[in-house]
């Protein structure tokens, strides 16, 4: 059986403006490629209503998953609960469970519950909350949608209590071999390994590093012993590369 | 009269897998605020041609520029210039001033120009091409949609080479404030401040640093004045921030 597929969906000016470099993709990416997850799609939007309703519509319907990250917090910016329960066409409003979390969270730091902050309450209904044990203001998941927050600690913390409650596939193995030689060089025999193994995948990477060119070409696939006898074949082809 | 608009494609299964952590999108997003060209959607895509021919087509109806990195390399899974081929239905061969370019490169290094070299002269009919000054194989540009390369160095190259031949708008201005206080504590103030500059955008960013949460707010126009007015009512309110 293939492994179930993935998108995800970053939501924020931040990034598009080149104020902040995002860390998200890469950590979701990792976790996914282990739990057997296949990441197909990346989008970033701005926060624009209408952008993102339109990429959560289209994400759900060709994906097995579909995660966002960012826009869930208490300011006027933060339109991605709302933008989500508009997507599925469902209420929302302040959800008691997750005024519950939220007023016990501000209980303990002895800080008042304002509006702002209630509006980290809003939950459409039927969805699920995901757990954030950093900052309390808890995600959910809705259909096949996780939404989470931006703040990398608290996604990092969203990820590791959603991806649980998803049946992954094989986990993906990798291997990589550099090979310090134009990419130019090594395309033929690196098409020829291709095609004598088309349950694996090629990738070929290519680098500059102290003005020397030179290829990183991983192997992935989910047989281990498939995936090793290719990259001895590989090796065996550019002797002195380095695994 | 309003900034032009961009999209960026980013080309890779590496990226996906979590293996390589992308750096063009926050090069070019930073670029692109510099120069006036409002950076509104990132799509992150596997080396897919069907994935990649949809994302070109729908990006490039819809704004000003696309700009793709990724894809244009010699070996296997380089398709990206065939995918923009077709996107545009416009044919594609070998071109003779690419070739020269690559032949020229080649003769100077004693390399041999071989069959997989020769695909990066692959340029779709109607192209410009993009010089790069690092690796000589050019990328191009056809309509709106500029080709570059993903090694960071050659993409970086590129975009020097590109930018100067988009007409840019205002350049973006934008003043960042560091406040101490969790994000539900200034999300009132803030939301009345955006409500009386609706020329400028006030965006929220919150963080945790060494347990610590705090703000930063980004004030974001292309009016130097206006900026400075909202920062400073914005320092009023929050005494002890730093800019």
């Amino acid at each position: 059986m293939p492994n179930p597929t993935a998108a995800m969906l970053v939501i924020g000016d931040e990034i598009l403006s080149g104020r902040t470099r995002d860390a998200n993709m890469h950590f979701l990416a990792g976790e996914l490629t282990k739990h057997g997850v296949d990441l197909r799609e990346v989008r970033v939007v701005s926060d624009d209503a209408d952008a993102i309703v339109e990429a959560v519509d289209t994400l759900r319907g060709r994906f097995d998953h579909v995660f966002t990250s960012g826009g869930i917090g208490p300011t006027h910016d933060d339109i991605t609960a709302d933008c989500i329960a508009r997507a599925f066409d469902a209420p929302i409003d302040v959800r008691d469970d997750a005024r519950e979390i939220l007023q016990a969270h501000y209980d303990r730091q002895g800080t008042q519950i304002n509006e702002a902050r209630l509006r980290m309450a809003r939950i459409p209904e039927g969805a699920t909350l995901i757990d954030n044990p950093v900052s309390a203001a808890p995600g959910f998941t809705l259909g096949n949608v996780h939404v989470m927050a931006g703040v990398p600690q608290v996604f990092q913390a969203m990820v590791a209590s959603v991806l649980p409650t998803i049946t992954g596939g094989d986990p993906v193995l990798s291997q990589t071999l550099r090979i310090e030689r134009g990419e130019g060089d090594i395309a033929a025999p690196l098409r020829e390994l291709a095609e004598a193994h088309p349950d694996l995948s090629f990738g070929s990477y290519p680098y500059i590093r102290d003005g020397v060119f030179g290829v990183n070409v991983v192997i992935r696939g989910t047989d281990g012993a498939a995936l090793d006898a290719a990259m001895q074949r590989l090796a065996d082809a550019f002797p002195g590369a380095t695994e």
